[in-house]
């Protein structure tokens, strides 16, 4: 049973201070909105958790292994180097969607996203380190079968785009009301899903949903460990697995 | 009428790199990618260009005022300071699809993307100076009438996400289809399309149509340029004046 | 003749900033004190421009090139992305000294490095554009002979670091007395210097006192263009010659 | 008696591929080294070390509390991230300096720094966790008294520099042999030192040498730890002290 530990990540009034007082270059917010994430994805990756970009001013981290110091630090280190700053909310569960429900009230609770007095907040609760078992974090990572020579290398670059992206949304849709998963596109034809205990039979399913639904086939390695990264890193080699040997889900040992 | 000069941007072989000789980091992979994407930002940017981080392994830019010394510098940059190198090709037509279909085929001629030995392809013509116009870029910023109030501070972040999305998926699909115009999510719950000179019906069709099928209201900023970051910003600010008066679209004087 | 254009940046009220309200993390303050010169070599450098860290709270750039709208360009692009903000004073002389004696001013009647109410400071004139030739900028650029063989592979690394220090000092209070000119480290054994036109014989003279005063070899490439890029690169390809014939000084053709 | 873990980090055979084919772009190499300096500093400041720049392509850290699957990770996140790889050799010793020499026998004994089939070489043995203590690292954090007042506000920013730079001259020089430590510029008027346990009074020797050969007036705050980051926070805050009191050297409690 898994028992995921979640942390949203908002900018503090992020949309106002982009309009203020004029609204400011659009590539200057986009360089300040991707370092941001690649900073946290550094500052939570070397903690061996994963951060997902998602709409960059609300970011969703899996933290399990971070306490509530390491969240602090990662917040005056943004403060220290960002003309902005960010709040977490922290939530635990079995369900990746129950643990990130906490997360968003704890922010929710402390004010709106746009309330100019509410920054850096910090509220929830992480896992004790006696509580942390080797199966809390199940990470799938979904591709696209063959998506360079069926779509990259034929079609025009955004048709290609609209497949991808209609894979992805039909995936993230059907992961969160079957499976209360989490699932990020990370890229490429990637798509990384933060889950429950999930069968084999259960990715199957998720598999000929999208692929009845939008006709794109999809792959996915699935892997469980103790921290995001090791599940992770587990889940990517499944993949390679799947992909050496034809074979649609693939589950680390 | 535009003349839309667009740049498609390849990493080049990159899959293959991520998994070679085993699958990299998950976290250095998304730093790498935030990375280049905020350097591109900023060296299209300081051109008046943008580019859009649509799947990271591709991107697209719009590029009108930047030649092919441009281009070139900016791969050499890339290739200077990244473990990996880009290809670009580049195409120019009223129609902003017409013109990444163009830019699309030069790369796909010069091989696949997953073709080793196809590196730093440069391709496609730029508009010459004398053609360019000051009404060559039409660039429209969409935003979701109070995603703050009634999502984030509502729903748990991901069903926000959730319907954010669904809302880029249907819009990004009606106005490829209906408008041959090419529409990014830019973060938040920010849309910047690409357009072929559109009217206010059409906005207001594309509008119509994205609550029609997924009840998410939109309202649209509109401007037109000589470059992308002119028109970019224009298109800001009479999304400004929506948010002002509640208008649903309007376009900069 | 040149006609150096030099623009002092001074990070605005930085030191009271990194011991507010208490002393900020080493290395948060490191992070962003060579991000903050990285970037800027990126948006000077896409001017044709270069910059040099020298004690990063103070960093001085050649700027033939670039006008004050780009300096304003940058002074926003820099606000918008950092915690910090930067004023820049301007300086054009035939002498580098003389031109940055002039930025320097301007920042000082300004008011204080560390006046809390003096920031985003923009002053001077720059070069108009049809004063500039094809002289204006000289730029000189030294190494060590054979440091690797000599220092880095035998001594430890600190004293290795100590012969290439005073290398620097030597020839930076060297080259500002006996010829006005700003000389910079930059990393490895190279030394960066901005220098009105000199003769061969200033030069040999140079190194000369160098050698004399603490036995560090030097040789130098010299080049001379329109702007510090054009120049610089000429410089380092002068330096390839002298490295390949085994000479002490050369010019570009 | 302090316990000094020093790592030597060195880019591989940076020189030669500084010139390959042709020299590359200057403003793209000091935006690599820099930001390669700025991304060690987080990789091991997020593990309480300290790194400093010092020529950028050898930097040097102090790095207890790091063990060698620390080292290799840094060595592989940087790999994935950039053109370039680097090599580290670690010491450890009361002295400073001896620790280094022994980290920098480590990379040459495997060969020269200028050896492209040398790369990625880690060796040296780190502290064993047991063998840990609370005074195994000495930070002594330097400044110039009134540097803003003095020079920064009065001189041109380059002579300012020269009375900095010799300042740092002096005392590195004076440390390094009088005391067995390393001291490294880091930017503004700071000077960061690592060394052996000393007393008030050979700091005192130490500033007074530093006032009596180039008429530079330093204080200097003091901290030992178990980590570098701990005992470099401990000195800026009594360095704070030596600002508040008018004092020249304050211990940390």
């Amino acid at each position: 049973m898994t028992n995921t530990q979640v942390t949203l990540i908002q900018i503090d009034n992020y949309g106002p201070w982009t309009v203020t007082p004029s609204p400011r270059r659009e590539v200057d917010l986009q360089t300040l909105q991707s370092r941001l994430y690649a900073d946290l994805s550094q500052l939570i990756g070397n903690e061996e958790g994963y951060v997902f970009f998602t709409r960059f001013d609300n970011m969703m981290a899996v933290t399990n292994g971070l306490d509530v110091a390491d969240h602090e630090l990662i917040q005056e280190s943004v403060a220290n180097r960002y003309p902005v700053t960010v709040s977490f909310g922290i939530g635990v569960d079995e369900s990746p969607v129950e643990a990130l429900s906490t997360a968003t009230e704890h922010l929710q609770d402390a004010g709106s996203a746009q309330d100019g007095g509410r920054t850096e907040i910090l509220r929830g609760t992480t896992l004790e380190d006696r509580a942390r078992t080797d199966r809390d974090v199940q990470i799938a990572h979904f591709d696209v079968n063959d998506a360079t020579g069926k779509y990259t290398d034929r079609l025009n670059a955004f048709d290609t785009f609209i497949h991808i992206e209609q894979g992805y949304a039909s995936l993230m849709q059907y992961m969160r009301r079957a499976n209360d998963a989490l699932s990020f596109f990370v890229g490429g034809d990637n798509v990384i899903a933060v889950t429950p205990s999930l069968s084999e039979a259960e990715y199957r399913d998720a598999i000929e949903h999208v692929e009845d639904t939008v006709d794109v086939e999809l792959k996915v390695g699935v892997g469980t460990a103790r921290t995001p990264q090791a599940a992770g890193m587990d889940a990517k080699e499944a993949l390679e697995t799947c992909r050496h040997d034809g074979t649609r889900v693939e589950f680390a040992d």
